[in-house]
Parts: structure tokens; C-alpha cells; sequence
């Protein structure tokens, strides 16, 4: 299963994201979590630690050396059960192994294009078990999918807090995937604090569309600040990411029917 | 003046950025509010009905008139007090003009790099008289840094809440402002509900580096679900804005002596 997480800047994508790569860890052989926004911090949240971090290569130095073996332009299919290709470009930790698209760059150096195309091919490219699970965190806003770089998943997992301006984001990304040929794209309520504002996202959209709904968590914020890997998801945002995670795995046997 | 605002997607952009232009509008001839994230929304929060909205062209429209007129890659010196070229391109609001980078594109065609480019010679080439301001909201995170859409900016202000994350963002920006030769750059820490949280934003920053702090509001976070365009701004919100304004000109006055 192919998860793409994305929404507005500051909902929350990868609080959701790295809930459900530890969550699909408990259960599922291999976690591929990919951190598809240069200016993201999934891998912290994950909990690895930062000097790892900077050890992880990133993906788009892949291209090159394929580039270098096979010309430019090469296509590349990658299976992860037969082919060790990703090990060099991947940090493990426990059956989770954590992917980052490409490093900061220069001040106008350059675009992130190169990068985003890369990933999408070879995401499109790995060939996963049915016991394999790729969750990508994309970058905030719409530019990874006019480019399409989660063409391919199986699912695009908006997240939404009680925001018009989130909706709006929610409901660009929702037309804008469905121009990529993703068909299922979902929505995640966050940070809900009351009843009313769980009626305006559920407004928003079909209930069938909705995942399910995380309450605003104050505990969340507090240890915002706090320096170091991230904390174990709390009690709250677990229960709730479970629920999530086991529709998620419904919507995509659904699918397979 | 040119001013960019940028940070970590979430952390309150458009609302620094929607506030500077109202304020520069009581002082100032002319107040440039550009939007250059196509999933932004500083038009609404300036006051901009969403009918006017739908009517702007946006400013990379302009590139293809420019490149029939005089050629691919023409550099085009457009001052406002003898051109009105971009009339075409903006919305007036009292003395406050309105332009967009980009439209929305359909998904998997295209990246936004032309609207960036394009946008950064057009701000480059703007001439300002000494009473004109142009107030740029850009994109969440940092992909329009190493793009070098905000070169030429008189002061890059980077929107910060008491997060780790949102600090680390901010050092990156300013390591990539500097690199693209932007001088000043500045940090407001917002959403600040006590004195630890303003601590912790002063500890990670020269205290000249920081030219103000805006309180945690129930209410922005309330009004968030309204339709219509944003209400003015709330009163606590107004009062440390006009510091930070009255700031960014002894900032902007100093660099000229």
C-alpha cells in the first residue's frame, strides 16, 4: 500500500504521517517512510535521531549513479525483495526504513523538480508485498501535485484542521489528485477542540470521504519545543490514528476487490 | 520598501503579511501585496472579495505579453509612477494593489518555476518610490529560497511560533537569504501564549534579530471557520504589528544612512 500524506502548512501532516509509520511497523514487514519536502522533519518524528539524519543520502544521489550505469533517463525497476539498491539511500530502524528526497540547497541555486521527478519514478517503480507499506510526507500546498510526484499511490490522506483556508487546500488537493488518476483521496479532522468544529469539516465533505477526526491536543504543543527526537505519539492521537490506519487498510482491500 | 515574509508553513504568514499591508496602507501611496504561493490566500485576508479574486490575472500572464512584445528572456525595468502595465495585473483596494504569482494548474502539469522566475525579475525591476511598500507572502518552507524568488528584498521577515521545527525552518531561511545577498533578516515570534514560549524564541535568535511578538488569539483561531473575507485585524494582533511596522522602517531607514 502507497500512502501519500499532504494539506496546508501547519495541520499537522507530519504528526499523521509518522503516527501511521510507527502504527504500520507493528504490523507490516518493511515501512518505507519518505520525507518528500526538503524543508520537512519526518525523520525526528519518527524518532531518529538527528545525527542520523544527516547521514541519510538522499535520494535524488540515486539518479546520478543510475544516470552514470544505465545513461540518462533510464527507467528502473526496483523491488525491495530482490534488489538492495535503496539500502544506501535508506536509515533502518527497526522495520522501518526512513527515505528523504533530496538536501537543502544553496540560497537560488535551484528548484526541487529534478528531486520530485526522481522520487516519483521510483516510487512509481517499487514493486511492494502486499505486507509493505510506503507513507510519503509531502511538502505544504499544491506544487507536489501539479508536478505529480505521488502519482501512483494508493491513496492521497489529506489533513485538515477547522480552517476555511485548510478546507480550500483540502478541496484543491482533492481535484488536483484526481487529475493524477488517484482515486481515492481521504480527509483526517485535526486538532478538533469542540462539536462545532467537527460539523464544519464534516460540512466540507461526504462522509464516506472523512477518515476520521484527531482532537487538538495540548500536550502536542507543549512538547513542540522540546529539542531532540520526537516523543511517543500520545494517548489520544494513538487511539484515534488506529482507528484511522484499520479504514485505511479496508479502503485499500476495498479497492482490490 | 520590498519585504518578504516567509517560515514554516502554519505558523502565521499570511496573517503578519495581510496586517503590514493594511498598516502600510494608512501611510504609505502605494502598497504592493503579492502573493507568491499559489495555495495562499493573502488576497481574502486583505479584504478582497472571492469574486474580485477569481478576476486577477495572474502576474506570469504578463511574461507571455512581454515575451511577443520584445522576445523570450527580455528584461523589462517597470516603474509604476510612468507604467501602468501593471494595472492589467493587480486589484486596487484603496491604495493597496493586489497582484497573484500564479493559477492554480491542473495536477501532474507542471511545477511553478516559471511563476517564480518571472515574479523575482518583476519584483527586481520594480522601481519604488521612497512612500511605496511591496509586501510579498511567499510559499511555506524553503523551495522558493533556493529558487531566489525574494532577491532584492530590502528585509526577509520570517514568521515564527514556539516550535522546534518552526525555529529550524527560520535558520535555514536565513542562511539561504543570506546567500542570495538579502541583508536583513528578521524574526517575529507569533502564537506566543506565555513567557516561556517567548524565552524560547529569544534564545534562539540575537535579540536585535527580533523585531516583535504577537500573543496566541482565541479569536483568529475562532474566525478561521468564517466565510467571507478576513474581519480586521483583532486588537492585540494590530498593536504589536504597528511596533514591528514602525520597526521594519528604522530597520530599512538605518540601511540607507
Amino acid at each position: 500500500m502507497k500512502i501519500a500524506i499532504s494539506g496546508k502548512g501547519g495541520v499537522g501532516k507530519t504528526t499523521v504521517a509518522s503516527t501511521l509509520v510507527r502504527l504500520f511497523a507493528e504490523t507490516h514487514n518493511t515501512v518505507f517512510a519518505v520525507d518528500a519536502d526538503p524543508d520537512a522533519c519526518l525523520a525526528a518524528a519518527v524518532g531518529i535521531d538527528d545525527e542520523q539524519i544527516e547521514s541519510v543520502k538522499p535520494l535524488v544521489e540515486l539518479k546520478e549513479v543510475i544516470d552514470e550505469r544505465m545513461g540518462t533517463g533510464a527507467l528502473y525497476p526496483i523491488n525491495p525483495k530482490v534488489d538492495d539498491v535503496l539500502d544506501d539511500y535508506s536509515i533502518p530502524l527497526g522495520n522501518i526504513r526512513f527515505l528523504r528526497m533530496g538536501a537543502i540547497k544553496q540560497g537560488g541555486s535551484a528548484c526541487y523538480c529534478r528531486e520530485n521527478n526522481f522520487l516519483s519514478a521510483v516510487m512509481s517503480a517499487l514493486l511492494l508485498d502486499k505486507d509493505d507499506v510506503v507513507v510519503m510526507d509531502m511538502g505544504a500546498g499544491i506544487e507536489h501535485l501539479t508536478r505529480g510526484t505521488a502519482r501512483g499511490v494508493d491513496v492521497m490522506l489529506v489533513v485538515i484542521e477547522p480552517s476555511k483556508n485548510s478546507v480550500n487546500t483540502a478541496k484543491t488537493v482533492k481535484q488536483l489528485a484526481k487529475d493524477l488518476g488517484i482515486e481515492k483521496v481521504r480527509f483526517i479532522g485535526n486538532k478538533i477542540r469542540n462539536q462545532k468544529e467537527k460539523e464544519f469539516v464534516l460540512n466540507q465533505f461526504e462522509a464516506d470521504e472523512i477518515l476520521g477526526f484527531i482532537p487538538f491536543d495540548d500536550d502536542v504543543w507543549e512538547s513542540s519545543m522540546d529539542k531532540g527526537p520526537a516523543a511517543e505519539p500520545g494517548g489520544e492521537l494513538l487511539r484515534n490514528m488506529k482507528k484511522i490506519k484499520e479504514k485505511l487498510l479496508q479502503e485499500v482491500a476495498k479497492g482490490r476487490d
